[in-house]
Formats: C-alpha cells, structure tokens, sequence
C-alpha cells in the first residue's frame, strides 16, 4: 500500500516507542500469563489513570473486549441496551449473542449516542417472564457515528441506570481520542461518571494490538480470570501486551496520539468543506469525518485510498484519521479527490 | 526472574529474527484484518510446507485455533474423542463446551497418545438419540505427555477415523518439535497421513503470539472466517502476526528452535539422571522431561526455579526446555538441584 | 375463573375428542420415545395433510418447536430475518438467541407481515466477515397481529428465499386458525408455497400440548431426533402427544376448531364495533381482534376478563377467541364492556 | 405391545388417579403459564412434602428438569461433579454442555453412589485459571444402577459439600422409589440433609408428563422464571402438570406407586434367581434389576420382551418394573426366560 488509508486507525502500525516497549521486554524469561512485572507494572499506570479500585485484565481484541466483558455483567436471560449503530451490533459478527446467549435491545438514534429516553422506552418488561430483562447499557465513546458523549451526559445516564438495577458498559475502543478531544483525564469520562466496566482500546490509538477490560465494580470481575481463560484470550507471553500499555499509558502518549488523529480529522474536514461538491454529514468531534460523495466518485477515489462507504443509501463514506497520520497525507488525499472530480463531471 | 525457567516453553520470550520481521513490518498502512501482503505471504509460505491444497486462517491463542477449528467440524450433539490428558480436556477452562456447545469423550492413556482401540470402544452410542454422537478424533502431537505418534501411528487413525465418518484433528501447539524430533518434514506428519484440520502453534517456538488454524479438508473451511470474527479471534493489524509466521517458516528457524529445545531436553535428562534421587518418569522425545522428585524438594527447587508439578499424587514434575535454554542454563540447574538434595537429606 | 378469557387461546382447556384420545391410548405399555404405533400413525396423518415427503417431529412448546427447528437451519455466524412483532423475537425470552448463539434481523412492519422488499435490505452484508450472514426468513402466520399472508404472498417470500440461498421457515402456531380462515388445506400454504419448515402449533387450536416441527426439505432434518433431545424436547411417553396429534387431525378438527375461534372473532368484532367508545384497530382475520380502548376502562374491564394491553401507549388491547368461546360469553363480554363504560363516564 | 416391557418405567402409561385428575381440570379457561389454582395447590402439597421454604417450578422432562436446575447454579466456567454413569452424563445427549457450556467431571464408581472421597480428589485445581471451577456436585437418587443412598451418606455428601463451598444437586428422577424402599418420607431424603436442588420426577412414577425443579435455597431460585421460559419449557396449560401432581401428592399415590414397582422388582429379582443360567449382577434396592444374561439368549428374549442391554461387553442387561407390572407378568416373563433357555441350549 503506497498511500496513507483513510479506512480506519487500525491500518496504521505500531508507534516507534510502543515498538520500543516490545523491544525492551523481549529479556529472557518471564512468567506466562500474566505473572510477569510488566503486567503488574501496566495494571499500576491503569490504576494510576482509572483509580486505585479498579481490576484490570488485558485481552485481545476489541471484540473480546466487549463480549468477555459484558458477559460477566449478565446472564443469557438478560439484555443489554444500546445504540443501533453500537460496534457489538454491527461489527461483531453475531460474537455477543452466540458468547452470552443474550440478546440485544437496540435504540434508534439520529447520531450514535443515547439518551435516558431512549433507555426508558425499553424496561416495559421487566418481571415478565416471556421477555428478555434488560441488565446493563452499553455506550460507545467516541461513538461509531464521530460523536462524543459530555461527562455530564454520561453521568445521566449512569444515574438512571444504577436506580434501576442496571449496570453501564462504554466501548472505550476509541475513549483515548474522546478524553484528547474533550481535554479530560480519562477518568473523567469512566470512573467519575459511573462506569461500570469499561473496554479500553489500545490498537486503534497506535498499539500493536491489545484492549484492557476494566471494573470500577469489584464485585464483577471476581471471576474473570476464568472468564477470560475459557473466552481463549488469555495470551500466554503476556509481558508483550503489558508493555505495550505501559508505553502507552506514559509521557501522555495515549494523548499525543490522540490528540494527533484528532486534529488531522480537523484538517481533513477543513479541506474537505472547500470543494463544493462533497458535504460533510456529521459533526467532527474525533478522528472521524463522515461525508456525502457522489456514488460515481466514490471507486474512483478507493482505487488509490482505502475508505468504507458508511451507507449505500444516501452515499455517505467514513474516512478516519490515525496517530501517523500527516498533513500531507491529507492534502495530498484531497488535490486527488479534487482531481477526481474534476475529470468525472 | 533471574533464572531461566523451565515451567513452560511460552515462558521464553520472542526469537530476535522474528522481533525483527515485525520491526521490519511495521512500515506504513496496511489493510486490516488479514488483507495485508504479509499475510499473504505468509499463507503461501503455509501452502508450501503444507501442501497447496490448504486453507489457513490465524488465531491469537492455541486455546482458540484448538476450540473455533474444532467448532468447524461439528454441531453441538456430536462429540470429541480425545486422550484424558488432552490440552483441549485439561487445561483451556473449559472453552470447547463453552464455545462448541459439545462433549468430549476422553479415554485414559499411559503415555497421552490415543489408538484405535481406544476410539473403537466408544462408537457404541452412533445412532442413539440418547446419546452425543462422535464426530471426531482429536490428538496431540507432540503429547502433553512429552511422547510423539509415529507418521504410521497416526495413519492408522486416520484411516480408522475416514472409515468411520469421523474428521481427525491434530493440536500441534508443539508440531514443530514433533516434527524435529522425527526429523521429517511438517507435512509428513500431518497432510500426508490423513490429518483433517491442524492447530498450528508458533508461540511456543518462538513467536510472540499467533497460531495459525489449517484445513487439509476445503469443505470444512468455507465458513471460517466467520467463526474467526465471531469467535473473537480477528486481529485487524494481521500483519504483525503473518510477518512472524513469514520468519518462523523461513530459512528453516522452525526446525532450528525447535531442535534447540529438543536436545537441551535430552541434555536436562542425561544430567538428571546422574543424580539417584531422582527419577526420570517418561520417555524424553521432546522437550518436556517428566520426572519423581521428592515432595520435600520440590519447593526448595521452585524458589529458584519455575516448573510445574504435574502429579501430586506420584510427586511427578515437569520441566520443559525452550529455544533460548542454553547447556549452562541446565547445568545450573542440575548443580541447584545436587546441592539442594544434599542439604535436604 | 368464573368468566371465560380473552387473554389468549391457551387459556382454553382440551378439546374433548383429544381428552378421549389420550384416555383411550391409556392402555398398556408403549414403546417410549416414539417407538410407539400411535406417533407412527400420528406421523402418517401429518403426511397426509403435509404430503408424503416431509419428516415430523413431535416438541413439547411452541418456543421449542421454533427455536429447535430454527437451529437445524443455521450455524451461530448465520441470522434469521424475521418481522419485529415476531414471537421468537418478542416472546420466547431469548430462547432463540441462548440455544442457537445467532442473531435475529428483525423489520418493522405496519401489521405483522414482513415483504421481499423488507428482506432485499438486510442482504447488504453476505460475504463481509464482520457481519452475521443471513440464513433463513421466518415468517409467522396467523401472524401475531392476526393478520394472514395469502399463499401468492408466501410463495413470493420463498422464491425470493430460494433464488438467494435462504431457507424460509413458518412459526404456524396458529397455521390452523390462518388456513380455515382462507379455506385452503394445511400443504396450501406450506408445501405448496416453498416453506422448508414448519413450526405446526396444536396447543391454541385445542390440544392440551405438543408441537410438530415439519421438514418439507429432508436434508435439513437427518440431525434432528438428536437436535430434540439435546433440547429437552423429547418426550419419553410420547404416545400421549401422538393420540392427541392424531384426534386434531382426524374428521377436520383442526379446520372445525379453528373456524369456531375465527368466527366468534369476528362476531366479536361485529358487536365491539356497536360500542362508540371503542375502535376495532386492526383487521379481524383468524381469531384475534385488537381495538383502542380507554386506558381508564382497561383495569375495569381486567378485574372480570383476562386480556393482554398491547400497547400502553396507543392504549391498544388484544382479545383471542378459542374453540370453545361461545356467543353468550361474547355477548356477556360486550354486555360488560357497555356497562363498564356507562358507568366511567 | 402385547406384552409389558421391562425396559423402562418409561413405557407405562398414566396412573388411573392421575389421568382423573387431568379429566377433572379440563372445566373451562384457566390463566395460562401457572396462574391458576391447580398450580398454586400443587405447589401447596410439595410444600408439604419438602418444607415451606421451597420454591417449586415444573418443566416437561427430566433432562429439562436437571439442565435448567444446575444451569441456575453455575456459569460456564465452573463444573459440575458427577458420578460416570449419571443420566446427565450418559442419556442427555449432551444437553448439559449445550444448554449451560459448562462441564461434568466424572468420576467412576462401582455402583452408581459417589463419596466425599471421589469429590475431594476433584477439587485440586480450585483457583487455577487454566481449569474449571468445580461448583456442585450431583447425584442420583435412586441411581441409575438400581443402588440407593442412606440420608446418612447424602448428610455426608452435602456437610462437604457446603464446607467446600459447591452446591449439592439431586436427579430424583426415582426419588419415590428411593423413599418408598427406604420407607422414608421425602423430605429426609432431600431438605433435611442439605440437598440445595432437586429434580423430582413424576414421570417415572405414574404421571403422562411431568417433572419439579425444587429449590431448596431461595437464592438460586430467583431468576428460575426466565430460565424456564427461556429454557423452552414453560407450558401454556400448565395446570394439566399441576393437576397430575396434585394427584401424585395426595393419597400417598407416589408411595403406593413406587412401592409396587420396587416390590415387583425384588420379586423377579427372587424367581429369576432359581434360573441358575442366569446371574443377577446388582442389588436391587428400587425398581431395578440387573443380570447377566448369555448373549445368545438376549436377542431371544427381545423378541418378546423389550429391556435395554447395559453393557455389552460383560452381557449384563437391566430390568425395570413399574406401578404397572403385575406378578402375573413377572411370572409370565420368568417363565418365557426358563422356555428360551431350555430351547437355545
């Protein structure tokens, strides 16, 4: 691939000092599985961020994440509410419900986040037997949509969910480029607004891979240690995850990095609001720019930059910004899309 | 850890040619998800030791490229035959019910390798509704015992199987020690006596993590990408595993470590045996060495040294050797162990 | 229970002519599991009806029949698209989902029926691994808002089924009430139309229980004797579901009760829609009538009859008429209604 | 079936009392899924018999009966002890590993009966997150063997049990029988010695259908609805459970019924001891019989007769009486032994 991809954050490689880590932890034995002085050190640098309470443990993927997780918070006669767009709907490939046996109740919304409304509208059936009860919500932060929820906006919807015997999930595959855009420590989207469990993300923010599922909640990651064991992601060389976050969670790297993708998806959609014929469709709040291309344009432009097509119908793509992203990535991007239309019309 | 341990070969950390094929991975965007060259390449370099006719797909954890490979093959009112001792049987928490929904149906062995025989006894059941039904035989190779099937042992299970319309799994997380023990090359052991679907184990010979799943049957293999993805086993930054394939497959360093490990196995023996108190259990074909050591000793040992106690009951122990485990690490060892006895007694 | 309900047709008790054929197969020892003459001749009525060529199997609930049948169909990466007013997705408690581990595709539909149009959309995904893969449309007839699809309505589903790989299955819990109503035989809107399988509901047309899951396409349904014990499904005196199996389908009972039940409804409907106050709100096709009733009558109304608030917010109610509801409990029930409301207002 | 058949309690058919007991509930509507009163006096009378602090629900089979039981007990991580020969282990087809992911540890006996001693030797791996987690035991009450345990040995069996922390479940799929050899009411065999569930079966004692999940614990029981719905096992009609149950409770009828089996089994056990070809292999404590019989002689006798061979390999094969049986057909059984054994020798 010779140009820069514009499909998702995680078609970019590992940042140099994550590599580093690696490099450096690659000194003769270590217990498997997590009896190493990396982990220990990680899950320090994750207490450090989330509060001394928290228990944490590292998996493999994001998917992983999101179902080992959310299967410790529920049995399969139980459910889990969230957005329509949320990933574990539409990206999961059916891993949630064939891991819990549980079921998703889905909310419509104009812009991937969900309200106390929203919620409301689906506990009709509690107590009735012939329906599955809600048990937990999940949000996304950043959302799938490029939108962010507001600490205040989280913390409404944690309230209502702890005075109705429901816990709340955040997808935190992207929480690094939400806390950089809103300029808050990562506690202040998680443990200071009622998280619950949170799934923190680290590949897409410039890790070679490796996500951390993270209880505010003691009382439910007391076996998660087997959960994760039998849900096959507990790696067994697992210093070289624990050193990826340690890298991670340093200097603010996270945050660097962050911040980074943010700011060029900035630059993207500035540039991107010069030509005329495209419009962007969705507020830019992350390292996410979504817009309306005309559908003949669109292979065109995918025969150079890899990008998805968001929505078929209306023609609505989804290009994203990564932590290695440059600014000539980006004009270089745009004088092609320029170009492109100027010779299709 | 100062010492080398000998508690298991994922102990050992990343061979320096495979740290260095990443290095030299980590260039610019890739498609995600397997869509790489790397992987690419890596497949076809499968496709060469492994004959043409293969698919192969990459998993994170021996657990999972054990568990989602076997889902291939059946549904859940089939079952498994395995030996007792079978990795899938003891030590994954439990994950091939919970994944597959399935029974295995263990049969006891002296040495951890399954015969005819064995499986004979327990067809019984084949047409009883009553009953799961066997779908499958799945064997380990090297054993978890240490031991190795012979390409004819594993021929007369296969036709066996064949001839009653069972698939036959290999667990080869230690396929490269076999192989280099045997000194043959890793098709002789698996496509050309009968193998079905293989478990193909990097980590443990001197990969960072990756696992690739291998399908000699195409039939068995059409929907696997879907049970990859929602078995929570797609990494989207694949290249970083393909590259450590690429490495492992390459100038034969599969063979290499492996063989490494095997003598220094060998070597651990002839040293242990030297010393009377001390008893070699089993066969030393690999590179596991089992051996009776005195109950009192054992602690004194593990505080200098990390091994597992196989058998409490017998006071058996386990120590295995690795690619990076050198003549003086064993040499130490031996000379901890001498001195500890004679101050114990 | 002094009044007769118009909560559902499973308030009703047994048929007499089913009561006298499980007295008089009370005789002597039976094979168990339906080794036994009367689930043979059980089976050839079934074919009678259904043609010569399916294959039957007796469940205890109509959730069994649906979800065990449904599991014969798909793997867990698979989906099955169904109407969001569905009973597998609105009243079986997850069943579904726990034992198959996939994903309902629900559509919203304006009255129960779900069209080829309502299909097409959900189709975007076959081939993408991160998606569920459509497998099988089921479609429920009498549907749950006792609405029917004709049989050119059918046939039209299960060609578009066919022509793209998908199965097409029937909940028919109340396929007796839909085909009386039509006045067609059972195989006119099943075998005839390209249904692959069929849940056949006995318990709402007069049945004391038992289900039958009906394959019109034997591939699918050579596992199935293990699928149904493996669901706890299978009944050891089976005879009993059997003779009860074979009094429905003897001398039209099935079309005789059915039409009973469609007929009072209608008679319902006739004398509801004298009340000003209260609007009939769907059409009244098989034994079902929905109207909006003032919430503040509902729980008056409730305190003598059962019936079910369909929706709280549109203040919509649901009452079923049985086999055995007569004119004067319908005449009672209105007489009630009138009184009711006189008195409220 | 000319003959009564020896192969399973199973191939009665309904005790006079109980179906009268079904004729008489068939009286108009009844709310559906256990709001009628049949239910509530049913559950009134195993209070009676069990303690007022039990929770009661009903499901169709005894594999439903002891799945959705033990899947309240346990998640998928965590094993359930058992004896080798348990119906859950040899006759569910799997349905346990299916329904709740988890897995049996098995341990073999001589009889049928597991000790504090098999379990202990099972508890080794507690805390290692490589292996399941034993949380109950099960055992089977009369066991499949046709052995009985003391309420001293279950009283041994739950006091280490509840030391050890695992729950003590019980298949009483015989339980009357068990009671009603030892001439014990069924509370001494159950509550009083910390059983904390139970699988009380009315099936194998006289009823059409019909089993109880008895809870002797109130914490394990509360979600038990959901379960059950979701478990595929709710009845609509369930007062014709409740109705049988009433009957079996009331009268002694499950005493009478039992008593008579187990008697007519220690009176074929006595005549066919005067056949000196023929060996009884077991006590025959319950309704249970087991011999050795020449293999020539079995398929003979299953002409006439129908029984199950146990196991093949020692030609041992197993008779069952039931409330049914009669010493008429003993004698005519016996005698029909003595004829072929005197034609085939």
């Amino acid at each position: 691939m010779n140009k820069k991809s514009f499909a998702s954050d995680n078609y970019a490689g590992i940042h140099p000092d994550i590599l580093q880590a690696i490099i450096d932890a690659n000194q003769g034995h270590s217990k498997a599985y997590g009896g190493d002085i990396y982990t220990h050190k990680a899950i320090d640098l994750f207490k450090k961020h989330f509060g001394e309470n928290i228990d944490v443990y590292f998996t493999l993927t994001g998917t992983a994440a999101n179902v080992l997780g959310l299967s410790s918070l529920l049995n399969p006669y139980q459910a889990i509410i969230c957005a329509e767009t949320a990933h574990i709907n539409t990206d999961e490939a059916g891993a949630f419900e064939k891991y819990t046996g549980s079921k998703l109740i889905t909310v419509k919304t104009d812009n991937g986040k969900i309200t106390v409304d929203d919620i409301k509208n689906q506990l009709f059936a509690i107590g009735n037997q012939h329906k599955v009860q809600p048990k937990a919500i999940s949000i996304t932060q950043g959302t799938e949509l490029g939108t962010l929820y507001t600490p205040e906006e989280i913390k409404k919807i944690s309230n209502f969910a702890h005075a109705n015997n429901l816990y709340l999930h955040m997808d935190g595959a992207r929480l690094c480029n939400a806390a950089a855009a809103l300029n808050v420590p990562l506690s202040v989207l998680t443990k200071d607004v009622g998280i619950d469990l949170l799934s923190f993300g680290g590949t897409k923010d410039g890790m070679m891979f490796g996500e951390a599922v993270i209880f505010f909640n003691n009382n439910l990651s007391k076996d998660f240690k087997y959960i994760r064991k039998q849900g096959m992601q507990l790696l067994s060389k697992m210093r070289f995850i624990s050193a990826q976050f340690i890298a991670l969670l340093s200097n603010d790297l996270w945050k660097k990095n962050a911040q980074h993708a943010n700011s060029l998806a900035k630059f993207l959609k500035k540039e991107v609001e010069k030509i005329p014929e495209i419009k962007i469709s969705r507020e830019v709040q992350a390292n996410a720019v979504f817009a309306y291309v005309d559908p003949k344009i669109i292979p065109l432009l995918q025969e150079k930059y890899s990008f998805y097509v968001w929505d078929e119908i209306t023609s609505e793509v989804r290009w994203m910004t990564s932590f290695d992203t440059t600014k000539e990535d980006i004009l270089e991007f745009v004088a092609f899309i320029k170009e492109t239309i100027a010779e299709a019309f």
